[in-house]
């Protein structure tokens, strides 16, 4: 039997990416797995409750995942990080960091001149970004109606950003349409974000297996300041020989069927955290992704768009525009545990995307098969370094 | 009697903007005047042959003039650094520089990263960055095969810069479409440029002026190098107060009729050379494109989006994939001339703007007065600063 | 009568520049002038009482200057965001620009982590940067004890920054010592601060005349928040023909005289504020000092350290190292007043400079000229900018 | 019996330390012993002859080791790209990188405006930078006169680096003095590298066991171009709990004994290469560093000075003053290797610094100990990741 993704996930009691026109993409029927269910040990602290950049409270997310015929394979994912609700124009503290920019992010100069990430940030295909950006200025002229004493104009700045998906995906024939991004942005949810085959992350590809969309969080503990931190991630970077699970170099043990492809990808990592972070203080929290990204076994090729972003959903006048408005700010020597907390959850975020991800097949026939979860298992073993799955 | 542009520029020996259904656009009966027939002075030694950016040799520009009806008032402007025989392709080694981010230009993540510019570099307006942007894309895979040798996907990543012409442009309404940009880049030459109300800078206001585009130019001594460096800028910034032209304040003292939306807009500046400069020499010459712009007044206000590329047409293996590149480089201690040569040309062609533009009508009936000549004469003349205009 | 330079500033309560050794030093019998004194005119609103840095409230400014025999023409300028008391060591949101990296300033890539100024900074020669930068260490060791609950190891960070004095000052003997890093810290005060060839400007150059330290200020209009930006230049960069005063090419007038080591030199620019801006914010203060110093014709050579830094004396607990520190913050759009304000004070603070030095002859009977005043009225009166005297 | 490390460091023949009046330190009667000794694993290809920083031909290193009575334990080393025969003063490409800015590194204004490395570079102990970056000056003066056509005043910018050994060290006693430099620069040699205790890592800590310097080395294959990187740190870092080797969580299962001091230092990197590599490529090297550093498990905490500097010692006339310099690149698409190069010797040289770093007693009788050998080959003997030794 066949279970379609928007079945699934209405089982498993997961908002549900939107998906077009893709009546007979067949998805797996198995329930959604992730690497702390498999035995994967992650270092620095406890996660959220769902372990995802949605423990980080307001943040919503929304997918629209394209899966049609033989050569549609893309989507798009939107990140509200004051949901899509009154807030959802709110801007907040942000930053931006490039570990190789071999990629686009439209919208980066506003943020690091003005410090603030205002409205969505939306990941999609390469030769999508043109399209979604310009249907998220006018998604916002229709829906997000100036705020008294707020700016207008900034929704001239859309953030979006990309990673290649041409192995699998037709990605010169525009798939990506403006009503794909409203739908995402329309059905965002807080909660469990799906993973894998989903949104943006549809038709990517990962150290030569199938990748996608990750998440992860990381609660600190109340004598840090109790914060959270959540990660998203759309992978599409590495080769295989590269990759490191736990530390242990899995790439190098399962070297078999690597993806053509290999290394033409990218990876967007987006950093959220209720902690109270000025906008340079935004910034290290980005860099920090580099270090999460580098216990997975990467270099950041050449050929990689390694593009980081984080936000900070505390001050809700950051970017209010009469008076003086009140902030705090987390102190820098308090940072710590937020830079643990970073690295650790795009580590696993990555990780999880590999594990939730789907062997596919694709544009003119290629495949990319999914990391092979009992693989995984058994070299965690021979290693002892498998761990009881989370209760 | 009217005079359409296209008939204007083919008298006048220019390569014409492409004016698409725009059959009822009236267009001043005026033989182009520049800054210096004006009898205004600018330092820095001699222009080039054209006083263009096309004075750099292989460097073609190319408009698409939006006029029609009441509201449309808009365009694009792409430069191509190789011009668009065989060599479009060829990268450039190439720079940015942002004095205020409050604008968009794409691709600028792998110009930092790689230090090239590879293919056009188009200028437009705001809300339509996202669909030129796609559009190179597109026209690079239909028209530029893949080069031996070459990559090919970087056309995935095309720069695209924007400033905003909401005030007489209706801007909400997507008026620029993929086949404006192709005309603009199938119609881009060498030789004169044509300046003011066309192409990208068809709608946009400077000073409170009617600004766009403008170009200028310098040739450094032979002793020097007998280097070439050309700009090219899209203005749109300013308040009318801030004006300086040959350092009085022509703003203070003509302070009727500045134009509604003032200080909402942001300048481009493109600067273009022949000298061997490495990708970290041209990020200095980037930098130095904002003293030109200080010139005349400016102070980057917090709504402007001044974004400046710089790029350098030496060095043909600059992007060449296969073996090891010859190169060549101008010692950091010989570039004081052409720090000098694009600061002289970057304050001539925002003035050349300024002087080139004409007065306007469009959106909602508002209308953006040109800077008057008289007006600009006299006052150089009671200054003592009027200079006899150039042979 | 005339009052010579140690007495005028003893009278005006000032805290005079500690000369060492310089007993016989003479001091030419000048009451000091100003540029607005002689009837320059200045763009972008009124200054401060004191016309200088110190209008900032809490900031503090002390000088060692030394001249001793025919080769010692140094010293140093240290200047302490707020003040030498108690609230010294408190750190400040800070930030720093580049606009051509030919010179040294220590402590910066801490001033970009954290986006604090933590304790003095100081202006010294070349030379001496290593010296003096250890002597902060060792001065903040004895005086200022840790605070509860802050950092002491800051301390290890001192900013020092340098100008090249080797024309007139024999730059390879090491004159400049520990004890005269005290000396500026303890004798630093608020009120007028004198200029030329004082502190660390003593032996410097600028546009080929005398140039050395200057100084200037702003203050807002109360419906722009009444806030004050103070800058504070050491001049020691240019070529002569660039020199622009009020626009003017006053460097082409007055051609004679052009000092040797002509464009060897530096600008170093400290911009001071009370306005509520986070570090972020700061940085773009400290980008537009690069649009003052354009006004004065400067295209920042290659052989020119011009290194800017911006701090705000707002925000008191900006390095609390306990709690959440609560903070307000200037909205980015309410900034464009600070941005005039300081470009317009960089203008005059470099003009000041060039004002107040005298003639000086030094290292090896090497002469530099003061910008002759009445050569300098006598050009702007003859292009009709010569304004009254401030009253 | 006790052997002094000059003896032990001559019978091994490797280029001594020069300790000065130390002849009282006892040094453990142990042959060197390096990572691979140990049987630890590393990632990404071969390493060259000596497994370091020399392997880069031309490239030497001079350490002074400063180890006297109960609080003197500290020193510098000095990096002289093109050794220090004639071509020591001729400048290299380089470019620098700031992982986490609480560190000091002098003249890296210049290397990010030039985009050369002019010059040593000099690691030493945080209070001690400014004596040596003026000896660097006076050194230079004297020894190092002119080239024909070459700069002289670039001896003004010296790079001088650190990290805080105030844990053994009397850090506020300065013991460094400018005849340490002088005799590190006059020992500089190529071959084998001391590491541990030793030059400017003698009192360093990294992850709470004794670190200080390392170094380690990768050769690419000739298909790649055959090309050398090596590395050198001071490694003064991170939290004993977050330490990594061979990815195994080595520093949760060795508890005990974490050093005072815990995670108040920082990590210097210094990359060198015969890549012909032009600045923004080294800058990327530079990035590359701190995908090696977080394989050992750090996150780049808020107190460490993470600050790594790249070079290339191709192009000889990288900074010739005369003509246009003939110049070679690797083309950005070929760097692959060099990414994964920098990444497996960063790691590898930090595991080598803990290796070779032995128990050390200082500054108030603290003692910081050695990680243990036997307990290391252990766990990765459990975890079936030891591998035979090197031959």
């Amino acid at each position: 039997m066949k279970i379609h993704w928007p079945v699934l996930v209405a089982l498993a009691g997961v908002a549900g990416p939107a998906v077009r026109g893709a009546a007979e993409a067949p998805v797996p029927a198995v329930t959604p797995v992730r690497a702390r269910d498999l035995g994967v040990p992650f270092a620095f602290g406890a996660t959220g409750h769902w372990n995802a950049i949605t423990d980080v409270a307001g943040v919503a997310v929304g997918h629209t995942t394209l899966i049609e015929g033989e050569s549609v394979r893309t989507g798009l994912t939107a990140i509200l990080p004051r949901g899509r609700g009154e807030d959802a124009t709110r801007p907040c503290f942000g930053a931006v960091f490039a570990l190789n920019g071999n990629g686009e992010m439209t919208g980066t100069a506003w943020v690091r001149e003005s410090g603030l990430v205002e409205g969505p940030v939306v990941l999609t295909n390469t030769n999508s970004v043109g399209v979604v950006r310009d249907a998220v200025i006018q998604y916002a002229a229709r829906r997000w109606p100036p705020r008294p004493g707020g700016a207008w104009t900034f929704w001239s700045l859309p953030i979006v950003a990309e990673t290649w998906d041409g192995t699998l995906n037709d990605i010169y024939d525009p798939h990506v349409r403006p009503e794909h991004l409203f739908a995402a942005l329309d059905s965002a949810a807080a909660g469990p974000v799906p993973e894998g085959n989903v949104g943006g992350g549809t038709g990517m590809t990962c150290y030569g297996f199938k990748g996608g969309i990750g998440t992860a969080s990381r609660v600190l503990a109340r004598a840090q300041g109790g914060y959270t931190v959540g990660v998203l991630v759309q992978a599409n970077h590495g080769r295989r020989q590269q990759l490191l699970v736990a530390g242990l170099p899995v790439g190098e043990e399962i070297r078999e069927g690597a993806a053509p492809g290999d290394e033409m990808g990218s990876i967007l990592i987006v950093v959220a955290t209720d902690a109270p972070l000025l906008p340079h203080q935004l910034e290290r929290l980005a860099r920090r992704a580099a270090l999460g990204l580098a216990r997975t076994g990467a270099v950041a090729g050449n050929g990689s768009g390694d593009l980081f972003l984080a936000f900070s959903t505390a001050n809700p006048g950051a970017g209010d525009g009469e008076g003086l408005p009140a902030l705090t700010m987390l102190p820098n020597d308090r940072m710590d545990p937020l830079f643990e907390a970073t690295v650790g959850a795009t580590e696993e975020a990555i990780v999880n995307a590999l594990v939730a991800a789907r062997t596919m097949t694709g544009f003119r026939g290629r495949t990319v098969t999914a990391l092979p979860h009992d693989r995984l298992r058994e070299i965690l073993q021979r290693h002892g370094r498998l761990v009881p799955a989370a209760p």
